[in-house]
């Protein structure tokens, strides 16, 4: 059985993007990864938020999840209904009838994989119904100052986490920590 | 000659403080740590902030800095005049013109030992003045959903950091970088 995964890349003071919904600063912090690597050869589907996918949506070729080197479905939660649509391989599904349907078709279709959460909104709502087994960080060594943190939104609580591992890649220090319930 | 160093145990959600300015939590977080002992030993000197004083005033015996193991000075940085105390040992002094006159004090007092910036307000203060050089944290496994965030408030802008240490101790990860200016 597969399990729920928050997934992101984050600055030392939580932000997955920068002012101005940024995704740019990412790009510093890519380069050879072997957690990474794993994560993605584990990753069976994907949930990702409405503003997720209105950052990727303009340039979807160049954005796809994963570079497109995963072509797991893409099961986008949204408040407008819209068709499937397919790009380079990898399907993207819009839900409307809320996070708990999203995470249970994702897994579905993921199967013995892993369904991974992106975004923040999702990745909170992923704590605050514990559907989210794990967290993976990769935590860049940068400030932002300001953009769209992953968990700072109060409201999810006082959760503890199980430290599962911790790597110093060369980009990146990649945390994953298993989500206490 | 020292160095300026912000110090905290974070919460993975960035957090220092809990809601209603919590500070149990990091109970949980306390144990065996050669890294907080060799970063202790280095310490000259402390700035805090007013609210960092308010916490810790009404205890103040038992909620000395560092379980008043480091004798250093306490330089409170405050709108309000006082005079000098001193508890089991350490001595607050209270500076009323500026952070930077703070720092300036703190690093006369510790010599070559470091300063060491406590509380939210003062750390970002040391990121926007860019007197800041290095970042110390214990990073709990907990995510406390609310309270004061250590880095949280904008206004910092986009800083590069270069990790020198990342040490898995057994209730914290504690993890060391250079601010590159």
């Amino acid at each position: 059985m597969g399990r729920v995964v928050i997934h992101a890349t984050m600055s030392l003071d939580g932000y997955i993007a920068g002012p101005n919904d940024d995704l740019n600063w990412m790009s510093d912090y890519v380069g050879p990864n072997k957690v990474a690597d794993e994560v993605i050869g584990m990753a069976g589907a994907i949930v990702g938020g409405g503003r997720f996918f209105r950052l990727i949506e303009k340039r979807l070729e160049q954005n796809l999840p994963y570079g497109g080197a995963v072509k797991a479905p893409v099961f986008v939660l949204t408040h407008h209904p819209r068709g499937t649509i397919i790009k380079t391989g990898v399907t993207f599904h819009f839900i409307t009838d809320g996070f708990e349907s999203a995470v249970k078709q994702a897994k579905a279709a993921a199967g013995d994989k892993n369904v991974m959460l992106f975004g923040a909104s999702v990745a909170q709502m992923g704590l605050r119904t514990g559907l989210a087994d794990e967290i993976q960080l990769h935590l860049a060594p940068v400030l932002l100052g300001g953009g769209i943190q992953l968990f700072g939104q109060p409201g999810t609580g006082h959760i503890k986490l199980e430290r599962m591992q911790v790597v110093e890649s060369p980009k990146v220090t990649d945390l994953r920590f298993r989500i206490v319930r």
